[in-house]
């Protein structure tokens, strides 16, 4: 079966750090990894979604979440470009280009290798409300992580710049996601409390 | 909203290590935490439903991939007990008793709040199919690192035997589970071919 | 001899980090480990049996030091649980039973095994100046770290909330060592002078 | 002066992991940085620009330390593409393009600005027997360093894999610089003698 | 006082790797700290002395305790030379020249700062039974630490060199301390098993 | 050839780490290490040096170069001694005569050997114009890495003291290197923003 050299090839998620946090500074013993991340976007996935649903909106929960989980699969044979590296990529799509490549080469003759191509497709092209909730998350997974790196004394002013960033790039979202917006009030106070 | 502090809290889960693998002699710099544990959970979850659906099994997958996300949510405050302690645990139930608690602190008034601590109970009753797989996982996900720790030149004999428990405790999902099985003898493979 | 085996197992002491720092937003990579913290108390213990003596009081220093030299091994195979775990152990004394049944296995067929018990019970039962001295001295260790994470730019509320949780569990000791008071508003004054 | 941002930024590389060695199964506490890797680079240039003048070769040694020094400048804020990444970027000359893009906005209005591009061109077109030797030395210290991994019990495949892909791409230097084919022999014996 | 200080500098012994396990292929991410080390040498000291009493011999275990403690207090100022230095320092004495000044320094107008200096006096002078102990104590813990570093797959060659050389040092104590030899005996039957 | 042991040793650099950062309560994980510090002195003498060049100073840069990058070899066996520990090591010379017994022995039978010890003693005997820039450049690299230090959070009294030797020695330089002083002058500016 293929799925052990699958499994094998994700646990490299768990040594691919988040590089965008170390051009913020971030020493390479404290910065995040990719499975971190995800952990962080799975979950928070799930309790939009939720809140979401309370609120009267309907979503499958299910193609949400296993969005999450496969969002960022290709990065275990790609590595994460840093946030300062997207715009040398050149051609809008470059990014996208690669990641498929990885995707279609890692999943292999995996019975299953289409499904994980379609959700990493919905994905990547935002247009649906689960995969534009995964988005949310995606940023907002940023957010939480960057007020705990405040938290442990960090000021660096690109830790700064990356916030607005987000901030600018997640707008989008709010007519269509009203519980980002109240999340993301919440973390300006934590992150603006810590001088 | 109760939501950012939940986030901050199960930031905590990137710090909190698996215990367990320190008893095998795995450095501290290199521990798997248990953020890390929970996106191996949910990723084998996922793959393993698919691969139990597409054999002709139904199943929740909502439900089974929601379980993944939470089931070590209560080690954000009460961290994580090694394989060794359990046995000095006392009663059985006391862990269980400990994660409760923990569980109905940490969610607090969360709206949604009834709704995940009987996920967490689905999960740690493994009765449902669902809670059963999602058990299944998490012990594969030991077995796929104990590989690559492995790799990486441990040979401690606590590896070992931590190898053999998790094979005496995995067999009884062996009828219901048959995917399961087949990678785990490919996981034997690998573990034994590394001198 | 069985005194190879234990020297291994107490080496685990040096990777089972002391995890209420983890709860803190200290990182993984920084964290203070058992057998760092052993270090700590044992010197500690020394400084202030020297100068409770230079005052006029008696006390057995060697039981004293021994008593910090053993008073954490149990960790060994339990882990550290955080101080956020405590409240949710149930009935006073899970913790101890817990204890003491990992001392007994560890020990072994040592033949000095009772001995070592011993200074444990002397130590958990905290009666006795020398054990009153020896839990002064792991509180004072705490407030030590906390100052130098404090100094690292750590600015988490959690952390707050140790010192000032550690202060009200120090108190009881302030009569009978003196010195430990004196001690307590010198660290005062380094934390609060951290902005 | 625009040297001072300069320094700041070339700082990240100090943080920056060589991501091939995380596809290896290198933990992330154990990885190379470009920092370390440039000096090797520098370190392994200068050594073999002696040896070569000792053989009667001429060549220029303060540009092609100039051009070990400059080569990977770029990655301060590009990151490091794994090798595993390159066949997915695309046309030739991709990986080149996004270089040259980051250097001249990291160099922007620095008086010598001009200078270091140039260096960096004559690294990357592989033409002068300057950039060649660069190019050796880059080679040269992957091996060097895959054998200290091997030798702390790394035995993973794709460790053998890049042994031998780094075995092909030097192999096109061999006649030009004789003492190159040496030390591989050398570092052979090394890397099998580790079982 | 001048207590809070001198606490506030032995804090750096938890950050001072011993420098030894570096030349011998450990990362720095996995070396062993002197506040580890320490602990380390009080434990074995006091689990040897209760040995030798058992067995009849007479010794101050207050004194060596102490002595345990207290042996690399200088460490703290001074740092860590490693073995592979020592040869260079010069006329047999520098290094406990060094030691002494720092300690002078960092004991300053410690009230009982003569004890500390006479207990470090008489571990470096090697002649008491009690100082030898601890020497002994110290080298065990060097064994010890090797085994487990070998147990995660290091293969170097000073590593083994290590070996030996503590095995020649530690040969003096073998009539004053027959346990010792006992214990080297099974430490050896562990080292040599890791193929 | 013993050009691959010298880069087996030359390997250590990457794990010896420069001291007194820890001294400065930076955690070992954080540490900058000796190959790390050396890209830096390499980089920034090489930019210097085209700074002083433009300004129509003469100098071999070639020179300047490769003194860089030898400057602290003797390191990898004799491990770096923190500026705490220099006033202790007795008579002026005694830290140069340990680093020529070392870089005696680990260039051992090497062809070029006097040609690096040349340099090293060009680079110890500070006279030459090229010796005084790599100085310069060891002294900025400590500046431009002491203001990384300061923006994750670190407030320790020791980094000011640091800081504030670090301008005493380097003011010797100030007339002929009008460059480095333009220089400091912006990191003070940088240091002394982080509140």
């Amino acid at each position: 079966m293929r799925l052990c050299e699958l499994l094998e090839q994700l646990n490299n998620l768990k040594r691919i750090p988040r590089t965008g946090w170390l051009i913020c500074n971030v020493p390479l013993s404290e910065v995040e990894d990719v499975a971190q991340h995800t952990f962080d976007v799975t979950a928070i996935t799930l309790l939009l979604a939720d809140e979401l649903e309370r609120k009267g909106k309907k979503l499958d929960r299910e193609r949400a979440l296993s969005m999450a989980v496969v969002h960022d699969w290709a990065e275990a044979e790609a590595g994460d470009f840093p946030y300062t590296a997207l715009k040398y990529l050149g051609p809008a799509g470059t990014k996208k280009r690669i990641e498929r490549g990885v995707l279609e080469d890692i999943l292999g003759k995996l019975p299953n290798k289409e499904k994980y191509l379609k959700l990493w497709r919905e994905y990547s092209e935002k247009r649906t409300l689960e995969a534009k909730l995964v988005h949310a998350a995606d940023y907002l997974s940023v957010l939480v992580q960057a007020v705990k790196y405040r938290e442990r004394g960090n000021r660096s002013k690109k830790l700064d710049e990356l916030w607005r960033a987000v901030h600018k790039d997640i707008k989008i979202y709010e007519k269509e996601l009203p519980p980002v917006m109240a999340l993301i009030k919440e973390l300006d106070g934590r992150y603006y409390s810590l001088q």
